[in-house]
């Protein structure tokens, strides 16, 4: 979904494509997607583990990918992995690089669900594979330790009415401005604002946007904002070389390795105008979209008259993880994201046996922390299986001896 | 070293000094302490390490630790642990939890050594474990992996002449800090300043000195002293109830799980002063120092006379950075940090197969993100030492079919 990352602007998408399609293909790994954990039963190095898979309508085991029924399904949908600024039909893969990439029907748009009639993928399919009457599937798996990585999602832009948010369709959060920079998003990494494609020749980035904001939003820190910012005002300066970006922040926090001299690189080279404040208001003004806030630096009142407003929302949780937390008997913080054991010493550990977390899930963290927590969280079960499989090896010594 | 870590406050001697016990029993671990690395041949699996072991003059074989030597030994210098705070012995313990908590001889600074004359230790020791001659000893080792955790050091203060590092005694850096809220430190735990012993009344912590400044010191952000200092100002607060806490900053860089509500904890509950802005001057006045800046919200020029002042040196690499990335073939960054083979994708991975590195090594990083990149890159062993031992069990299996 991202388009470029910071500090080293590689591609995202050049990275995790082979790795997600190895996964795909490996013969020692089950992969359940589309599934959710609803059970977790016994203790670590036997749990048995209860996976709900949701009906996708397609038969997975005959469909061959070939793409036909989603180029002629009739009904369309914002696509929610554009950030709603791009489309999908009601037959669709979750993303362009799914694994496996084969499509599912989403049942509240599908015309066949709706009205009773259309069935055009079924009429289309080569192999057969459409199922209008698949039913959720309930499995188990015996599985030694669980991992939960569920990630963040972004605070909804209509919970920040005070930005414009949900209201004024020029401003738009970090994730949709990644689609919009992506080579593959909905305008081909030309940057056009929603309301009338125009390339917008200002744009204003507000950080904390529902972050560090007790009253309103989140008390925490969303941790990445700082960054994806940055590089969205370089990428954006790169892509129209005649726009001005202007950043309005609270602290800069470029705080990794490379990251200090890339919001440097931003400043400098790209002319990026970083402005200390908080916006009080933004809202619509003709064809543009009127900041207000204050330069606490100068300490004066700030109007900026902007084309395109890109708001870094604060970083929840993901909405799944109440329930898994309670299905795997975890806790949730008062921030709403996962308990580790002990955030300084055991940051990938639970309060449960064999029961590990990776990455957003515990908070919001940047791609490298969340890769080494990804390696660490494999590194503990590794640990807990070598220890249990001794254990099983001695057990069976003793037996062999009776 | 530490007192205290944030945002938990937990005590830091008591976390480590279990753990670094248990690595010392540990039966298939084999410590080399008061040793560096001088080789490293072969390949990942198949390395031999050579192994310089510094002569200690002391027969650690026969040591018992009984400490008789420490506390009769006639010759004080300051104690390096001690951020030179403290006095130690010319025969010392490199810490007080050093494991194996054996002493080693300062040659520089024992009697016999410089004057040919003394040999106290030797007399006193009940086992006869002082060794005047003996030598450095190198060692080769088969290992299969490396991991490079060398850590970092402060900026010296001397190397900070504007904020009168080196010349005014109560400018001092935040590991001499630590040390004196420690409860085994050199003030048992009082806040006390070095020159007269006298309890500061108004301290002033001044953040970034030398880093995030191209011009003078290093250009990047040395990532973990904004916390430290809240902290460094917060438990000065529960030390000191009538005295007042100034930070200066250019920005809070709180960014982790807990952080944001720490530094906002020291500002409302503890009424921590934050002023925004670089300091431009440091210099003693009297008994006190003078701190000359700005505030750069209010753009006035501020001056403070203080009773103590703290800076939060740049986090630097460690010194035998370099003649380390030589041995074991790795290149070191602009930054003299060790480089990465991907920061963003492999963090703990080096352009050498078999090499790792993990935690300040690479840059600098707080204490939950170093416990993650240490078992990230424990788990990159593991899985070089699963392939590389099936590789062996193929090998094997392939000779017996001869």
């Amino acid at each position: 979904q991202l388009s470029e990352t910071f500090p080293t602007l590689d591609c995202s998408q050049c990275i995790l494509t082979p790795r997600t399609v190895e996964v795909g293909h490996h013969p020692r790994i089950r992969l359940h997607t589309y599934s959710e954990l609803t059970g977790l039963q016994g203790e670590a190095g036997a749990f048995t583990a209860t996976i709900r898979r949701r009906a996708a309508y397609v038969r997975w085991d005959l469909c061959t990918g070939c793409g036909l029924c989603q180029s002629k399904c009739p009904s369309r949908v914002p696509a929610e992995f554009e950030g709603l600024l791009g489309e999908r039909r009601a037959i669709y893969t979750l993303s362009p690089q799914a694994v496996p990439n084969k499509p599912v029907i989403d049942r509240e748009h599908c015309r066949y669900f709706a009205l009773g009639r259309c069935r055009v993928c079924e009429r289309l399919c080569p192999v057969g594979a459409i199922d209008y009457e698949q039913q959720d599937q309930v499995v188990e798996e015996p599985v030694g330790a669980v991992i939960v990585a569920t990630g963040y999602q972004l605070l909804p832009l209509a919970r920040l009415p005070e930005y414009g948010g949900g209201a004024v369709p020029d401003v738009i959060d970090g994730l949709q401005f990644e689609r919009l920079l992506s080579a593959s998003g909905p305008t081909a990494g030309m940057v056009r604002r929603p309301s009338d494609g125009r390339v917008p020749k200002r744009v204003v980035f507000i950080q904390c946007a529902g972050s560090r904001d007790p009253e309103r939003g989140q008390p925490y820190c969303s941790k990445f904002c700082c960054m994806y910012t940055a590089k969205h005002a370089l990428l954006y300066r790169h892509r129209v070389r005649d726009g001005q970006a202007i950043v309005f922040y609270i602290d800069i926090r470029a705080a990794g390795k490379g990251y200090e001299e890339f919001v440097q690189r931003a400043m400098d080279e790209e002319r990026v105008l970083y402005l200390r404040g908080k916006v009080s208001k933004v809202f619509r003004d003709g064809d543009q979209v009127m900041v207000w806030g204050t330069d606490t630096l100068s300490g004066r009142n700030v109007e900026v008259a902007a084309d395109l407003v890109v708001l870094a929302p604060a970083a929840l949780p993901d909405p799944s993880q109440r329930d898994l937390a309670r299905v795997l008997g975890l806790t949730i913080g008062e921030d709403g994201f996962m308990e580790e054991r002990d955030p300084q010493l055991a940051p990938v550990d639970t309060p449960r046996p064999g029961v590990f977390v990776a990455g957003a899930a515990a908070g919001p963290k940047d791609i490298p922390e969340t890769v080494a927590q990804a390696s660490a969280a494999a590194a503990r079960v590794l640990s807990l299986f070598s220890r249990w499989e001794r254990e099983v090896q001695v057990q069976v010594q003793a037996d062999g001896c009776r």
